[in-house]
């Protein structure tokens, strides 16, 4: 039954008020948190839960639901207040935020059925949103996603990299909301209340802009409205507030962001003041019964179909890049969910050829990171499986957005191309040699470095359906086929490439610097030296197990060689790996800032070549202490 | 002598018709490059070298001296012609280009003089630019700083980071020009040659936009005017250009992008095009005579006065970030070339120290750590020492930054706070966990990490002054004082806190669980067990000698305790270090995505507190081989 506005109005003011009072007690009982930064967004929050969006309390994960980012994360207790206000779940679980026994944390994360990213760095969940808008084109879902954003968060350049995807791909089941409360941590933000500033910034983005008083329940839902009914681009609803709104004493004041209220006198006096400011509503309404549900799930998503075995024979020269490219492409052709994501490099990292088979779904943004992985982390949120790709080098610069995907645990498939020195004469700001270092770190990403065709595409389609975020690692030169067809690689892996009784040392490598072991030990093996040679494809998870063998066969040393630098990658996985078996491990690996040059050059100049790798076999079997196993 | 407008813009034209030859034959001669990419802005580039700049070609690094940054960094062959055609150094040299016994590499980079900040990752010259003008506002130059654009560069957020930052602190000093020839790397970019989309982006963000034919030297001459002419915002330049202007059969074309011509008839027939170009000029015209000097070098900055020693006393608790505040306000008065910037964090880093006494040399640049990094590398190359702090997981944000400020091996001087589990409520999007293995992968910068006030302040004033980038690591909690005011600290130095004959393992750690390692050394003692303490202070440089001795003095084993993720670390470093000692290292450290909870709890969840050292101590020695020395 459908309540008339002035009744509707009434109701919604009241939830805010309820949302204001979880929000400040579940702090206060936390003993820390955001509740000025709660109540600012309160009427904004109660009116797009309870007269805007379609959803099930009781199925959060719903996929035609309305999608709601928090993309100021640290307002997480209005979030929470208005999941319990809408029956997801017992109001008095508020009271348990913060703690280690409650998935209610400080800030949002997935362990939350509600939550579909983890927001809290800031400047993220807009980035989000449009992955989780977009995703909406490609089931052919009507659900709408609504953000909400700090005003001092749109600082954050990723939020205009967003803004200019956005608007570029016409998402109009887009809708942001920038809570204008005027102040930020520390002071001040930039623009204060000036809407216009904001408008303005949106306007020239291309968006649709609304500026409105964010505490006026009726001017929310017209503006929302307004952004339902506008067509080709996305709005922005730039809301002016009062941080701390509702409780007297600390509205617009400074110096009480990230404070809760002390329990007692402070405490009751804020909750007191909030307690007079309910309306009369009629008897028995129940707010939870006035929730929008979904339309009825969009058919579930066919089946992935076999995929036919790689194509490549023996002979034949391909780049790990080019091979990701094929293989992403063959994997798209047998499963729907697959799309690729791109920064305008698509012709160096082969994502093209994706784009050519499956133009609709193929992202493109630009150059621009930071949109990339995290409308990556959207998509994969909703059900797609998102490969997003760029030159390794650049994923630095979206180093935040992995580290939120660690803690979002979502499944984006992450490829990085033209990793290290072997790229050559482009030079050192196009070199790849801390990525391993960067996704390794991160417990949950699977990393991966093929270092021939066969082997990238059949890890190609192991990371796709492997839980949770993976990064595989591409290089740029042409490369022989090692394996054949039919080869077996399994995620935590590892492929004894050379081996014999009489090994000296395992050398342990991935990627270009495989074929300069396999140089390396066939020199070593004409001057009648037998070392061992692994392919170490899966850095994370490793095979410790076969690792330890190799080295308590091979005299108990270990030499890694690596195109990376020192700190983070091969050699120290491996390190860690066998550490507690007392195997050395004795690192080639890049120690200095490189230059240009050409990739054999620069393999040679940076100790990483067969000729280096020689020298270390022969250090090492002269060092090695007799009878060590 | 000054030339008739005519005369100077025909000059102008065959200097940009020279830029274009060099562009092209350097690029053929090394094989590959993107000569089409310098095409577009070549008259640019000759406008502003020959009739805009006041420099001096045989002094680049003149403090003075009007500056160019060139953010679309590969179009490195035209920035090294424009110097070369200055006078800079031999023309023939440009035919090195790439090569790995020549400086002049694929991108920019800081060993060459007339460089402040490699350049090549795109988006971030805009934001070093900022950096560079606020450094004649610091130190009173009229020196006024101009940065070249690319269009497609214009996607990265962190161009609109600079934006903002730029026109708040009203940069009239700075000029951008964007060379918008309409054509990404793989595509036309978002906006083509739709001069407005750009202008209009940059009057929202508060900049004086100017929009022109990017090959009519006279409109370049002109805006150039404008730009001086304008006051309290800074201009930027939105040049309509072809690329691959000037050789008619690429002008235009896509797929030309990163493409040299081909030696023999391809580049024959560009380069006879270009010939034809050349228009008459009065003979014997030298156009490096028509460079206008910069301005007598201001005063030197005056040397740095003595600090006093830290003022703590034993029994004080005092976060490490609190003491990092007091210390760049102490090292401030001491010198002026110390600047601080925040990221709207001051009062929780407590930057806001630094900005009490030093508001004039404190830069807000609110929730926004792009240009917070970019701007201190721009700051640094000028002679600025500058301390960029926010929470450490943030810096993450600006991971590619700190990528290229390695590169260019500029003296930024990071500092993080918040760092690990041990902030706890906040939970993990809060934490840095990875702030470690990022700056470690840096092969140049220094990593220290100081667990008390005392070390703080002593090891701030060492990175002050240490060459090169570098990054601290502080701490939430309140920590107790260990070290008399006093002690000696060093660059790539460790203090041993306990120590005796016969300990059975060595503990090496870190900041705030250094208390944890002293916890559990105490009730080892009180059950019987000596072990051995390190304060791991300096991570990279590091202590290899000592760390060594200490593993071989106590049974060949170390134990590695951090509030950090496992790969990259503490842990990752000692073992390096020790590797070839044949030492086992035992790592204790964050190995899963952590939660919300009190600091304690997560410590003791996460597996590094005192109880868990124990219990590794008493595994370790429980496994140690007798004899092993």
């Amino acid at each position: 039954m459908p309540l008339d506005r002035a009744t509707q109005i009434a109701a919604l003011k009241n939830v805010a008020t309820r949302l204001r009072i979880d929000s400040i007690r579940s702090t206060s009982e936390a003993g820390s948190g955001h509740p000025t930064s709660c109540c600012s967004a309160a009427d904004v929050v109660a009116a797009l839960f309870f007269a805007e969006m379609r959803f099930d309390p009781k199925d959060p994960r719903h996929p035609g639901s309305d999608r709601f980012v928090l993309s100021k994360g640290h307002a997480a207790p209005l979030l929470y207040a208005a999941w319990a206000e809408a029956g997801a779940f017992d109001r008095e679980e508020l009271l348990k935020l913060r703690r280690i026994d409650s998935d209610l944390e400080g800030h949002p994360t997935p362990r939350l059925s509600f939550v579909d990213v983890a927001t809290g760095s800031l400047g993220q969940g807009i980035c989000a949103a449009v992955g989780i808008a977009l995703n909406a084109r490609r089931i052919e879902s009507d659900y709408r996603t609504y953000c909400l954003l700090g005003d001092g968060e749109s600082a954050e350049g990723s939020v205009w990299e967003a803004a200019d995807v956005a608007s570029l791909d016409k998402l109009d089941n887009l809708c942001g909301i920038t809570d204008v409360n005027g102040l930020g941590q520390s002071r001040a933000t930039m623009w204060g209340h000036d809407l216009e500033a904001f408008a303005n910034r949106w306007r020239a983005f291309g968006w649709h802009a609304i500026t409105i008083d964010g505490h006026d329940i009726s001017a929310i839902l017209d503006a929302c409205a307004e952004a339902r009914a506008t067509r080709g681009k996305p709005t922005m609803i730039v809301a002016r507030t009062i941080k701390g709104k509702g409780v007297s004493f600390v509205e617009g004041k400074d110096g009480w962001h990230g404070r809760a209220f002390k329990k007692g006198e402070e405490l009751d006096r804020a909750l007191a003041e909030l307690e007079r400011q309910f309306v009369p509503v009629p008897a028995g309404l129940n707010q939870q019964q006035l929730i929008a549900k979904p339309a009825s799930k969009p058919p579930a998503e066919p089946a992935p179909k076999p995929v036919a075995p790689p194509s490549y024979k023996a002979g034949d020269s391909v780049a790990t890049r080019e091979a990701y490219g094929t293989a992403i492409a063959k994997l798209g052709e047998a499963d729907a969910r697959i799309v690729a994501l791109d920064a305008d490099v698509k012709n160096s990292t082969f994502s093209e050829r994706f784009e050519k088979v499956f133009p609709d779904r193929f992202y493109e943004n630009f150059i621009a990171e930071q949109i990339m992985i995290g409308s990556a982390m959207g998509l994969a949120a909703r059900g797609a499986i998102p490969f997003p790709s760029t030159f390794a080098c650049f994923l630095t610069r979206a180093a935040d957005f992995i580290r939120m995907a660690a803690i979002s645990n979502v499944g984006i498939k992450v490829a990085g191309s033209h990793a290290g020195v072997s790229i050559g004469e482009d030079g050192p700001s196009q070199m790849a040699l801390e990525d391993l270092a960067m996704f390794r770190a991160e417990p949950n990403f699977t990393v991966l470095y093929p270092c021939d065709a066969v082997s990238t595409e059949r890890l190609v389609a192991l990371m796709a359906y492997h839980p949770g975020p993976a990064y595989m690692r591409t290089s740029r030169p042409k490369a022989e086929i090692l394996y054949s067809a039919d080869e077996v690689f399994t995620i935590g892996g590892l492929k004894v490439l050379r081996e014999s009784a009489g090994d000296v040392t395992t050398i342990v490598t991935a990627g270009v610097t495989v074929f300069e072991a396999l140089k390396a030990h066939k020199e070593l093996r004409a001057a009648g030296t037998a070392v061992r040679v692994i392919d170490l494809y899966s850095l994370q998870p490793i095979d410790a197990k076969s690792l330890i063998a190799a080295g308590r066969a091979t005299g108990g040393h270990i030499i890694t060689v690596e195109d990376h630098y020192a700190a983070g990658g091969i050699g120290d996985a491996v390190a860690e790996a066998v550490s507690d078996a007392g195997i050395r491990v004795h690192r080639l690996a890049v120690r200095e800032i490189p230059r240009s040059g050409k990739p054999e050059e620069l393999l040679d100049r940076y100790g990483i070549s067969a000729k280096h790798i020689v020298e270390a076999v022969r250090a090492v079997s002269a060092q090695r202490p007799v009878g060590v196993k």
